[in-house]
């Protein structure tokens, strides 16, 4: 259970609202980059998790390489913002508005994107980017089998494009007892044909990459790159994944207890600020990080329900650990960054938020 | 199944975006506005849905006597926005800020606000506020049980509050078969019980509110007052409750088809624009408009992935309804309106976005 005191400068804040603990979130981005510098491989960290410049900055400070985003929107915020090296990493359909906001795009920064299909590889022939085909490691999302990556390969280098290498996303971590780590053997599996399908075709990939942040710790090193975004906050996905401890958690909402109805808590943290993210292996809508006990049983768009046994009093602020981090951070315009004397410090604007296309 | 043609203009806006379907929207805003001069009751829509001031004026337009919010910032939009007459239905903990935030908007508008305990009442006192006491009609969430209303009604009146009378929102009817008019039935007599309890202690109750979309239809007339929300849009929840028809549906999200991973369509639209709603009736994460056998079988933040039985192409756009359309429309900032013609006519700006506090 987390020791950290609840901040006093919180009392003259509205709720509810995103608290940043900016100690966690730099041993955080500290602990990441150690083990990215200790493998010798990349770490180019998914800002879709919290979309904040500021944060990103931090990021690249600790060694990051460059960043990853997931549209681009994302992309021209953070371009916007100076960040000069830029994967988005997904199988973009490139049309004539996107062509032309991806050649603005190419001409500031080094631009990487994805493709998984001969159609996407044909959207992108003309543009100043580097390429990376999404292959699928068994989360069943998009990308192509592993196996059949070298054929697109071969076909983008037909069409004059820079096909760099592979990229995939071990999603089905994300789940519970052995998930991470089979999902972290799956992606090795996946990137090594991958590799081997390129090189069936003359073509020597220079980029592997994978990662996600429950499967970071079992990865056995077939990735020369790796994309963790959610490891900056944590979660409550990631603390009943065991991926995460409590006191690693970074980011929470602080809500207040607003009605004691039916002998349960009522917070004013619904799903307008926390997301209704529920995974199946999810014990409720998101966790208390002081009351480990808590449940959060039902949730609206203004009410969380809570069931717990000791019942904090009427008007008492809680901190609420959200359970998917990244959809709570885009609910918000700003997050509120507390130091270690649990003064607040500053205010990050979420620069990316709702940037969807 | 919707007949509605996609629309040319939508070829040339990046996706994912939301679409409105304005004479949808206006059919569905006169059909219940209709509804409740028939019964010579007042509609108070929920905004909180749409959190549009545009839509809100059409609502009034159509007779609506005032709005319903369900937070202070809410509240404040829409007082800038020239709406004067407000309910926030929601148990607000009124501390030194919020006093100050509610007290410029009694100021400015006909000011109605929530409470379900001895202490948020006790909050509220000295300012120029009507109350509703908010009763718990069968969805557990807040509020006190309905016999114990006139307690409240009684103390508040001692502490010399205008205690107008009762509001419940009958929430289970978000519930599959028999939920809604279950639901409806509960209301009538959580609503007739509180009154009398009220009139127990010698107060007449003025206004008795009640209403959700599913249960609307069912209500028995116990209420003089309606807030519904969803209504206006329609969504996939309601669709698969059958309180709505997919011809009713006015608001779509346009999601490209960017993969054919696996053999199934995979979208543009993930959980940053749908939502992560899935409510245990559901049968997918959301519903395609035009595609009835379709099924959004796996949802992540820029992803989602549709089983169906004739794959769209490439490249092609598709209707997507969310799941719970409140939660959609908050992740935006801004609603693109296509009038009869297919013709993109204007953007509404979703100028309460975000506004949690």
């Amino acid at each position: 259970m987390a020791q950290t005191p609840l901040y006093a400068a919180v009392m003259t804040l509205p709720t509810p609202f995103l608290a940043v603990d900016l100690p966690v979130l730099q041993t955080n981005i500290e602990r990441v980059a150690t083990w990215a510098a200790g493998r010798g491989v990349a770490l180019r960290p998914h800002v879709k998790t919290h979309k904040s410049l500021q944060l990103a900055a931090l990021q690249l400070a600790a060694g990051a390489t460059g960043i990853t985003v997931a549209t681009v929107g994302e992309a021209e915020v953070f371009a916007a913002g100076g960040f000069d090296d830029i994967l988005i990493a997904y199988p973009l359909w490139v049309d004539a508005v996107q062509r032309e906001r991806l050649a603005g795009l190419a001409s500031r920064v080094r631009l990487t994107v994805g493709a998984d299909s001969a159609e996407g590889l044909a959207g992108l022939v003309g543009l100043d980017v580097a390429v990376l085909i999404e292959v699928d490691s068994g989360h069943h999302r998009s990308g192509i089998a592993p196996e059949r990556a070298g054929e697109l390969a071969a076909l983008g280098s037909e069409l004059g494009l820079d096909v760099a290498g592979v990229f995939t996303f071990p999603g089905h971590s994300y789940a519970a007892a052995e998930g991470p780590a089979r999902a972290a053997a799956d992606e090795d599996a996946a990137l090594l044909r991958a590799a081997e399908s390129f090189r069936a075709q003359g073509i020597e990939p220079r980029t592997l990459s994978g990662g996600s942040t429950p499967s970071l710790a079992f990865s056995g090193g077939e990735a020369n790159e790796y994309r963790p975004g959610v490891y900056v906050f944590g979660d409550a996905q990631q603390w009943e994944l065991s991926t995460c401890t409590p006191e690693q958690i970074a980011l929470t909402v602080h809500a207040r207890v607003v009605s004691h109805a039916g002998g349960r808590a009522v917070l004013d943290s619904g799903s307008k600020i926390l997301g209704a993210d529920r995974a199946p292996y999810a014990s409720g809508f998101g966790r208390l990080l002081d009351h480990p006990d808590a449940r959060i049983v039902m949730l609206s768009e203004h009410h969380a329900v809570v069931e717990l046994a000791e019942l904090p009093a009427l008007g008492s602020v809680v901190r609420v650990v959200p359970n998917h981090v990244c959809n709570a951070v885009n609910l918000v315009e700003e997050l509120v960054v507390f130091d270690a004397s649990g003064e607040q410090r500053e205010r990050w604007p979420v620069s990316a938020r709702g940037r969807n296309n």
